[in-house]
């Protein structure tokens, strides 16, 4: 397979949030994985760690806690039925996620270790310490990238830290390792397209933060 | 110019830290910057605002601090004279950026929201919500594809939050936004070349934490 153009793939990474029922194969699985690994990370500590979910037991139970808090935050912020403004349709494709969860072929927690003590100050931190999220979510951009030229759908959710006890229970996941995103993968439903943003001019300023070129 | 493959890209990406005095132009920039804000961001709010700094007082202010709080925080961790292990080839380069860093032709601060409601419970925390650095860092990720892929050098680097509060009043970033990431860019002394990293089966479990396939 060609390799696909970087600033192509960049600029095409849509989040993805319905997927085919077709599994994905291990040997592509690997290969976003492997592309995970090559990010950066504070002194090269490499502290990610990647727990891979494909059986119906460990989907389910993701999907359900999944659903369950994504209902209760979002509830009440359905949108109205001829809203198609892209919040809108943006919100219906989480919603449909949330309700699908456990039906997506792979999905991937990324975990990364609790060793940020910069995050908050000593003396006013309570439990644990947070994952450097520097070092972990450069490793989750080169995931979603991979799986973009790979043809392959994704996209990056982080609302499982509201159940999150709940998955280190269930996963055996040891309490020196946060999890840091949650990663559906599959074979998309509809097309990846170009990602519109607002223009890159207005969210930039040279020397000082009053000076912008418009 | 045409399209480097983003397999080759992320294989190759490595931190570079050491920079030609060569400066940069901006339509290379701007084609970085508009490369990162094509990354996600939790409900699309796009939270990111850079601020490029390439005259020398901006530089120069960066660079002393930096080298301040950098000789601080590794005082007496310098690699002896004869080890040429990676990670003593790897301090040497930071100590190196640390003492040049006026010297690199740009130098990005990569700015966030403080829009992370979640990031310390309510009644623990102090002072500033930090941003959400899920909704940054995939951008800065592929603000340093874009650079390896136009030949930029670049490297992420934090430790200018052991002297945020100076930088804000320095470079009038208001409150509600913290400062992310401090990105030098130029064109790289030395040569990209192969990532290196731990397998990435060491990293990978299936279905549960003590389920690998080594």
């Amino acid at each position: 397979m060609s390799d696909a153009g970087l600033f192509e793939v960049i600029h095409s990474t849509r989040s993805m949030r319905r997927f085919k029922s077709e599994p994905v194969a291990m040997e592509l699985l690997w290969k976003v994985l492997d592309a995970g690994i090559r990010a950066p990370s504070g002194q090269n500590t490499q502290p990610w760690t990647f727990l891979l979910v494909r059986e119906a037991q460990g989907k389910q139970f993701i999907g359900s806690r999944y659903q369950s808090v994504f209902n209760k935050a979002f509830a009440g912020r359905r949108p109205a039925a001829g809203d198609n403004s892209a919040s809108a349709r943006g919100m219906r494709a989480a919603i449909q996620l949330a309700e699908n969860m456990q039906q997506v072929p792979a999905l991937l927690l990324v975990c990364g270790v609790r060793d940020w003590p910069f995050a908050v100050k000593e003396e006013h931190r309570v439990g644990k310490a947070p994952p450097s999220y520097g070092s972990i979510y450069p490793c989750v951009q080169n995931i979603l990238l991979a799986c973009r030229a790979l043809g392959l759908g994704a996209t990056l959710t982080t609302m499982h830290q509201l159940f999150e006890d709940e998955l280190h229970e269930h996963f055996g996941i040891p309490d020196d390792y946060g999890i840091v995103a949650l990663i559906p993968i599959g074979y998309p439903e509809g097309n990846f397209g170009p990602v519109r943003r607002q223009p890159v001019a207005e969210a930039t300023c040279f020397e000082h933060w009053n000076q912008r070129q418009l």
